[in-house]
């Protein structure tokens, strides 16, 4: 990645860009506004500060690095990479509520804490903050180049909510082909990668072609990021992802390796008919995924995706010292144990 | 109104411009446009053709008035008309779910369908698909306008939310205030309203000081309406009406005239300490509001709504038929009878 010091630069910017446009929200009524801190990591649920519950914020660095080694002032981004955030983080309060997840970043979600009706309510207020963020391009880049970059926008929302659409489907159906799986995990999860690598580009320099180079790293990169989780989720080391030992086959997600395995092997189709799992059910799974290579077509799946991304960067001859950048924060994402 | 064969080419080209951003969506997977073609009320839950469900267009109908009026072309506003209608019939799907609505139109609500989870889903993408509507604004005029008109969404989109969170509150408080009360229906009901107006007057002029007139107009004549709906859910004629007499006072809505009484009335206090209501207590209820004339203090508050929004109007100087137009909707809106 960046030295630690320019990671700190955008941090600090993206973090400034973001309160400004969250508290430009009117205190009336009370109790507003803190849900949408609470959303963002920056508050506990009685408004007091609180420090330990951001994501990583990787998303919006990726922005910043493509639109500076697209040649651009990473700074004339910074609305975009604040947007981005705001956005990511308005389908987390409403991914968690259709989920029904009771937890994130080790703290309850927005849903469990203000219950349903106004989590719904506060995600559709972030959304349209991530609008207000956007917005604000305006006073650093032409408007033309900030009405392609609200299509961009538009175009990932859709995305997000196609992706989130056939993930909902998923647990409903019986049998889910890859190809099924791969249009979901686009949607779902590297529609908004893709987007922030085009994004930074554009507002650098308001070349389409290139921003369409920086696209398809971004997309590639998020496929190839989903499937290395969908691994960790079955072969992980414990110490290590923090979750327990084949996670993923314990909760029965239709994840990438099991879909091929369901698809390749009679034992773990059988096993899967058996519910609940028993202990040894699971490693009878995991078994029965190594017995047809499972973990090698999914690896050469993600280094499929891997490669295809890197070879779309060069293409896009990134330069300087954020070149450098984005290729450590791509070893760094893709450094994570198996 | 304006005569039936110019609301008539109105609606063709709104009904034109909204299917061809709908259908613009993706057909995969199966399944998930249906629910935005069902909630503009174009199709039944088997996506078959179905007619009968749809709102009555009228923001979207002031919106391309008041560009007409402004002295634009409406047809360079359709698109702007589009998004509105789109971005209320949003708010409408996720409003069912917060209010555990189970019909809208005489028909189950888009959650009752295809549950909450789709529902909240399927309005983020409607949500969306407004704003690509208003994008392709920048097909007609300025870019610098463009997101002028955009900016003016985003500050309405968070008053409704603002209004729905405040809405959501009130059934919660055991005493509301008047003001509370106005503060909520600016957000909820009048700011959309106020929007279409400026909105309409924006495109057409580009001219901020007169759009900001206009908008004056619709947000005075946004609470007008609502507090007339509050005095039909009262005293409205149930024969006119469609709803059973004293509607509000059965589902205790906090509505004008009844936080108005439970400020002036110690019976009406009294009376609200029953829980349930029998019929005798929804008499005596409204028995108790005519004591201290509560209908002649919401009508004096409506007649001093409305009159601020003709005033706004006059002082805006609508030119041509769609003046006249303009004037006859505002009467329209305003003859339900009591």
């Amino acid at each position: 990645m960046l030295s630690a010091q320019a990671t700190q630069q955008y941090f600090t910017e993206l973090d400034r860009t973001m309160r400004q446009v969250v508290n430009s929200l009117p205190e009336d009524p009370p109790g507003f506004g803190v849900m949408l801190r609470y959303a963002m990591g920056w508050v506990d649920e009685l408004d007091q500060p609180y420090n330990q519950a951001t994501g990583k914020r990787i998303r919006p660095t990726l922005l910043l690095l493509c639109a500076e080694a697209a040649g651009g002032d990473w700074r004339s981004a910074a609305a975009a990479a604040a947007a981005v955030e705001l956005l990511h983080n308005f389908s987390l309060i409403h991914d968690d509520i259709q989920d029904d997840s009771p937890t994130r970043h080790g703290r309850p979600t927005v849903w469990k804490v203000w219950g349903r009706a106004n989590a719904i309510n506060a995600g559709d207020a972030l959304y349209t903050l991530a609008f207000v963020a956007l917005e604000s391009l305006s006073n650093t880049i032409p408007s033309e180049t900030v009405i392609q970059v609200w299509r961009i926008f538009n175009a990932t929302t859709l995305e997000l909510t196609r992706g989130q659409h056939l993930d909902m489907r998923f647990e409903q159906q019986t049998s889910v082909t890859v190809d099924e799986y791969m249009s979901m995990i686009r949607g779902k999860s590297a529609a908004l990668v893709a987007a922030c690598a085009q994004t930074g580009a554009l507002i650098a320099t308001a070349d389409e072609a290139l921003a369409a180079r920086y696209a398809e790293f971004g997309l590639n990169l998020g496929i190839a990021f989903q499937i290395r989780d969908d691994i960790l989720g079955i072969w992980g080391d414990p110490s290590v992802t923090g979750k327990s030992a084949a996670t993923d086959i314990i909760s029965r997600k239709k994840s990438l390796p099991v879909l091929y395995g369901l698809s390749q092997s009679a034992d773990l189709r059988a096993i899967y008919t058996r519910d609940p799992f028993s202990e040894t059910d699971v490693s009878d799974a995991v078994a029965a995924l190594d017995a047809i290579q499972a973990r090698d077509y999914t690896q050469d799946s993600e280094t499929a995706y891997y490669e295809r991304a890197l070879a779309a960067l060069e293409s896009a001859n990134p330069q300087g010292k954020a070149a450098d950048g984005l290729m450590q924060l791509v070893q760094a994402l893709f450094q994570r144990a198996y």
